[in-house]
């Protein structure tokens, strides 16, 4: 048997190898990296062959794919999202994602993405912000403080310039965690008793908690004037996190509306509810934050693109490290018609 | 770092590995068992989650994703179309798969599927021609010797005891190819210098060409009366290698209605020409074959639910035989909350 060609191996970024990668090149980096990466996907939006992404739903939670194309390179993500498996010490979301070449439909990059979708939704969350915060903001309240809560913390510093960090959650256990991680990070950290205590004089609120329901995280009056709200948590059907009421005196942007109509804080609102798209904002065709006393809101799902420039920015690196792995994937035979006797030839 | 928990693995079956398993079972015993799988999911059709699959569209190729799901177990498979593949020494049609927990969203498999999807395509050609095909056949044309016709040939062999396969392709080195890799597995082989001599005695006319463009790989007169045609081939929008008016004459079978309507050979008709699903006739909802004179077309796509049967035949075998590998696709932290501090603890 003769061994796979060049085009039947993909390259694979399994977990480790992609925790290499990062402390290869420093979370904070990558952070910095992705934010600049989904920018100039987002600058370029029009040219993306986008869908809503494609639901399995079940009674215990959802299995997704996500696909979009830029005409030249393919991309999709497997995604799921089970908020009970946290009381069986599973991930509630783990994701893994692949790149392919439009012109002959080979796979160019399978990689995990559950560490991946951590960093690229902290780093969307921050260049969100970059554009829709107040100018000068220094303070985050971070409400829920579950597996994406450090990725959060630590893009706001690094993209956004951030300096402290406001944290509560409902688990007290959640916070000291977070505190754990986060030391030495160079930000400040208040734990806080109480979602109240966690906003107060902070610019941004982050609200990123995992119940699948609608909870109100964040009640009308917790909303002050000029704040930027990043609402990371309600992001899927019937999955919430904001009073209604914010929703109505919030400027909102959003990633893709068809998507987010469904699955964002904005499902409770008429379908017809005034939305902004973020890269309308990033492109210059629309305006993001207007005046101080705005209430600004990015109603976060998580989009097909975000994965597609985050896999373009692993594959690239793939270039300069060698974090990754040949897998014997595709069946490439020498004459491609010749299938069967490829098989054959393996007896 | 401590090594990955048993979640965090996925088994993957490489092409090598799927090679060895086809070869460990044996290739006609294999197809056997697939049409029994395949069969046993479209007798329990309505209980799984269908959608058309979600393609996406270029101006040399297309890039698919075909979910499915029992409430059980989900999965889907990756799969490219490109004609031009071929010209470039690469493979139309290659495939992956995956199979996932609906309950915890994580994968449980990841596979090869250029093969596997040779292999259940055949098995489902097979399969529909044991439930449509006159009674005794014995012999088959097959026009379009490429990638895929020596599954077929085995597949009808091995699940409907057929003795004979007359041999067409435009290209004489394809039917050469398929004589030799077909050469002592009991078969009477019968190379032929047209379509019109191919399909002399043959009650089965199989057809599995691959240009991407209409093309008219049997005129009307070819289809006597009583002949089951497995249409292979047309399989995606401007796709087909029927004359429109062998469809008139024929009862129609297909896998999945909303599917067929696109890609099958059937977008030249109607929107309401009258078809019949396969699951009907093998659950005993609708007749196949009525009358001996009756001209029975299968309009094969290939669908969702035949890749979730073939990648739970391949899961199923893993139990048996250790043809995989573990693959780190899933990062696992001890503390499902603690995706961060597992990221820290690598450094």
């Amino acid at each position: 048997m003769t061994a796979p060609s060049r085009q039947a191996l993909v390259p694979f970024v399994s977990v480790a190898n992609m925790m290499k990668l990062v402390h290869q090149i420093g979370i904070e980096r990558v952070l910095v990296d992705l934010a600049a990466e989904i920018e100039e996907d987002f600058r370029r939006w029009p040219s993306f062959d986008k869908t809503p992404r494609v639901a399995s739903h079940s009674d215990v939670g959802v299995i997704e794919l996500m696909p979009t194309s830029d005409g030249e390179t393919y991309g999709f993500k497997y995604v799921n999202g089970h908020p009970s498996n946290m009381k069986k010490g599973l991930q509630t979301v783990t994701a893994f994602g692949l790149l392919a070449d439009v012109k002959t439909g080979y796979p160019i990059l399978l990689s995990e993405m559950t560490i991946l979708t951590a960093l690229r939704t902290a780093a969307t969350s921050a260049l969100a912000a970059k554009w829709l915060a107040p100018k000068g903001a220094r303070s985050m309240a971070l409400i829920g403080n579950g597996a994406q809560a450090e990725f959060q913390a630590l893009a706001f510093k690094a993209v956004c310039g951030l300096s402290e960090i406001r944290l509560y959650d409902i688990d007290p256990a959640a916070t000291r965690k977070c505190l754990r991680n986060l030391e030495g990070h160079g930000i400040r950290l208040v734990p806080c008793a109480s979602a109240e205590e966690a906003i107060e004089g902070a610019e941004i609120i982050t609200t990123v908690t995992a119940d699948k329901q609608y909870a109100t995280i964040l009640s009308d009056n917790m909303a002050g004037a000029g704040v930027h709200l990043n609402a990371v948590g309600g992001d899927c059907p019937g999955k919430t996190e904001l009073h209604r009421d914010i929703l109505l005196r919030s400027d909102i942007f959003v990633e893709y509306p068809p998507q987010t109509r469904i699955e964002g804080e904005i499902q409770v609102l008429p379908e017809d509810h005034p939305v902004t798209e973020l890269w309308e904002v990033i492109s210059g065709a629309a305006t993001g934050r207007r005046h101080p006393d705005q209430v600004t809101l990015f109603d976060s799902v998580g989009f097909a693109v975000e994965d597609f420039a985050a896999l373009r920015y692993v594959h690239r690196q793939l270039e300069r490290f060698a974090f990754c792995e040949p897998l014997d994937m595709i069946a490439d035979p020498d004459d491609p018609r010749d299938l069967f006797g490829m098989l054959l030839r393996a007896a």
